[in-house]
């Protein structure tokens, strides 16, 4: 099948919802074939097992390869396997020197293998490696992805809480204690059904859980240290919401008086001027249905009255939580990293209504 | 019709979402009589032209009739007017001194007159009776309600945020720049229809609103200095959220490290014993999904680990917003000014799932 | 405890939503007392671990006995188990002569044993108590109910379309292939997740099930030829929809030209007038939101233009499928075994919006 | 601004569900720039205003200006205009010969403006122009469509319902009374706020409306006539659910009993052989969540068991009403009037979950 693409990609872990979105966008992707993808469930049927919206679109199937095979003659994997099986599985894909390593675990986002221990209660399976993956934040280590040849793709909290902060750490403004709510759809959960995700009680219900002890807090603030932050003491409150996909995170701090509404504005339009998939909208601020089904975040500030020369400064992010916040990214990274348009087959700005 | 029921109601203002929360306890309570219900919408039709779910239940019809008529003969009427307009009709229920006012309005929370017209961009109708309103939050007034002839019942967002925050107030710990982010289903936007509620777009979506400047804080604050707080300063975030009834508050302070999770479980345990509809659950958050369609409020601490000194301290509350957040909390102060058992018509632990 | 209440209940199969929605209404009960839970799941729990609602509600814990230990001293037990596992039990029961039970499960609402078998691919466990059991639908059996001791009370999708053409059947009009489109909500499926119920997928989903083949039909064949129909032969397409409660259901016949909209409206406001429980709204259809929440049905008609001396009627019918269409009735159907109101703890009107 | 693309196009009536779909594949066409769009709402303001997702995403603007203005220069339009309205803007449209004209409303897919009076309850604004539209189902008209100027695009309902019934109608099949429920998402309510899209209520219902006399009826019939059905009798109720986008048909009708299960399988599999955009799910029958999103459409049959030489069949169909069912449609017979791969721009399978 001679498609005229000029690269090969295989994804490897791909039967869940990040696996999914990959697929779907390497599917239409202008310059990457998709030549296979490897998965221990599904063995030998359609993908459209896995994604019932892939029926009659494609001929490929799951197949029950180790990474190492499916890598072979690539020259780019995606990585959609569980935390700790990522990691297990990037020496034998290190061996294969053509190819490039896009991995949306969070088994390569923490630089410290001491750290990684704490917060995922695991041993980190290859420790080696840690310091060869680059953070796949674009707005942040765009220079450096494109010549990486291991990225570490970031989760959908992290991108979107990163992406809200971002413009305070560079300007130096963001230091000490900030206190986070993310809300999150159900798709952030996974495939795979549980209570939590359980339609007749999640269609109408708003939990936390892991308030104050999620397992991304470090990965986003050693990004914003690297940024600028100093000190910085990131209080996460993770909600649950009734809808399938996107987060919207809310960050609250106290600044000098002379942040403004307007020079906070100016701020983030300028932190964020020609960055092709984040956007500081005019006329509103940050919200979900805006952004689902796309690559794009939005980010926002609102600002409150002065009180004793501070005020109270709220910072908003939004993403679909499976694309700019997961599969979305990793594609992204890979157009990076293959030398792609940035936007190659991640330019549909999403359904509206969602 | 003998009903055997010892005291009259009437509901002015009932065909929206809070007059059918209120109709709905009054048809079904023990011991008041729901006799009739005033409105300028739906006159003459009966009341399931508002509420389908009196279909066949009730032969009232809804009354185009001045509130003076229709609080005649009564021993309480219950408000479900618009802002302005509740207060508006006040002075002539006044004049009839053997009736109870019970107001889910916002007209008579603020006991000033010159910040009701900060908040509310109206001068108020009725500044002379300010005073003659007790704040009705029983877990705060319980005694000052029961001897009370006007009411003024407070409302979802308030509610809500003054359970979670009352326990901290009372010991003396709050005090200056509080975080807070409220969720909200759609309900609270009330019965007519518009572009937030619409539900193409609301069904995925998450967004703020309003943020930091939100006409109920001024109450919220008013109500917890009552309660001990000091110089407090409230930034409150409203979010809206795809559900249709339920509000999850999150409150973000930091206080000194030996208010650890066990002591503040304590107090806020200690804080609500004996309270009749103020949980706070033993081994879980509060959750919506635990308190739709019933009159409990939730509430509960989650603490973080100390950091020189100081700890993040992040305090939940959770309610239906029609219910504790609204119509039931107005049934439960008619039944405190009536002298009759607080949880009469009112001890229905809601559905599950929701 | 001394609760005043005349009659004394044990759920037997309690942690289920069918077992949460029987214990909310026995716990307002004005007349009969839950004494005990009975379950495999949560033993030492208490109910709040399966039910969140009833936190701080009740002090009964889950207890880990036999059902007849369950049912000492009762006067009536409601059955909450499964298929199969509530005919088991039985026996036991039928030992102790002064129980009452009132079973949800569907094993003895068939009255063939070979029927049984057919549909729900088990042998039956108890055929020796098939006769002894009455159909719980109290608008065909009212009679029979109360002077019952034994009771199989019908679930969702059987209640709804048997109310929907039960005035047809009496009148001698149900005849032949009737084609029916039942729509329900997820809670319906149980309390155990489910890749049918994950709330990523099933919040954007319309899917069928099972359509034409539905275990329930013969259940419904056999109660409509009770009253009157022939050779019904009903063609049953099941959908699920993404709401947790509710069911509208759409039966389509053809009948002579002389079955106007005015006629038919008549036949079933005449067949359900009086029914507590049955209504058909004056100025619109059923609709699921009326009913949630509420032991209330709705049912109506709409009949199209004649063509060729016939006219294509079609039947609509709407219920909670946790209430009517499940625990409600069971409530139902017990309050008439025990000779009490038929509407005690049923009254509630359900809330707007639902 | 050079793009590189072949065609212009301009789109009319742009602000509503069907424009924000349309404007979206338009700006991701390989082949067909957008020019400009024109409306009556929002002039001057960027096309984000009606739809957020569009935000920074391209600098075009509403423009006021006449529909002949709109189209000067263009190669196609595309009309978003309510009923009425579209017909209206046709004759100047038809003055500039170069301009193709693809209509999304209904008023050239009826072929006789007396049932055009009788159904949409309005004398038809262009008559003459009735025999110059083809009706743009491309499984049915594709050739006449690849040489019409004008083309009348079905919409939601019709599309879904004719694709589950076109083969049979082809095989000779389709004959007399024939039972349709179709289910669907809000969205196809369109943009603007009302009783029956209002969040609060809609999030928990499922009711019917204007059953027995939907006005797309007699669309269907046309179509499905011309295709081989013989005196068919429609019998359609229409049922809105809780979902934002999708339809789920289901038509039920008795055929002679050798229509079996694997003969109508092989039937339904060879008529959209080859089809692009159709599918016949070989494991599962058609459901929303596949097709959310995206531009298929899937159908599929389930045949009950035999009873005196007949049987029970019925065809599920499901489109996403604003892709297949609206605006995609629109952009394929685009496509196909241009010359172009009728799948540009709408090859995406969607996403999963939706």
């Amino acid at each position: 099948m001679a498609t005229g693409k000029r690269f090969k990609a295989a994804v490897i872990g791909g039967s869940g919802y990040g696996g999914a979105e990959m697929i779907r966008r390497l599917l239409v992707h202008p310059d990457v074939e998709l030549v296979r993808v490897a998965s221990i469930d599904f063995v030998g049927e359609p993908l459209s097992a896995a994604d019932p919206a892939l029926e009659a679109v494609t001929d490929l199937t799951f197949e029950g390869i180790p990474p190492a095979q499916a890598a072979a003659g690539m020259d780019v994997v995606l990585l959609g396997l569980p935390h700790t099986v990522a990691a297990s599985k990037v020496p034998e894909l290190a061996a294969l020197p053509g190819v490039k390593v896009v991995d949306m675990s969070g088994d390569f986002r923490l630089k410290d293998a001491a750290a990684y221990e704490r917060w995922y209660k695991h041993v980190h399976p290859c420790p080696d490696r840690l310091a060869d993956f680059v953070y796949g934040l674009p707005e942040l280590n765009r220079e450096r992805i494109r010549s990486a040849r291991f990225v570490a793709s970031p989760g959908c909290f992290a991108t979107t809480i990163e992406l809200a902060l971002l413009p305070l750490a560079r300007a130096g403004l963001l230091e000490g204690v900030v206190h986070v709510q993310g809300i999150t759809g159900s798709s952030g959960s996974g495939v795979a059904p549980s209570a939590g995700t359980h339609h007749p009680v999640r269609a109408g219900n708003l939990k936390t859980y892991k308030p104050l002890e999620h397992q991304h807090v470090p990965e986003i603030t050693e990004t914003l240290a690297a940024a600028g932050a100093r000190d910085l003491a990131l209080r996460f409150v993770p909600v649950s919401a009734p809808l399938s996909r996107g987060i919207l995170a809310t960050a609250f701090l106290e600044l000098p008086e002379q942040w403004t509404q307007d020079r906070l504005d100016r701020l983030y339009r300028e932190a964020y001027a020609g960055e092709p998939f984040v956007r500081v909208p005019r006329k509103r601020l940050p919200e979900v249905a805006a952004v689902s089904g796309s690559n794009y975040a939005e980010v926002g500030v609102a600002v409150g009255s002065a009180l004793r020369g501070r005020r109270t400064v709220t910072l908003f992010g939004a993403t679909d939580n499976l694309v700019k916040g997961g599969a979305g990214q990793a594609i992204q990274n890979m157009n990076l990293v293959l030398g792609l348009d940035e936007k190659a087959s991640l330019a549909d700005p999403g359904p509206w209504p969602p």
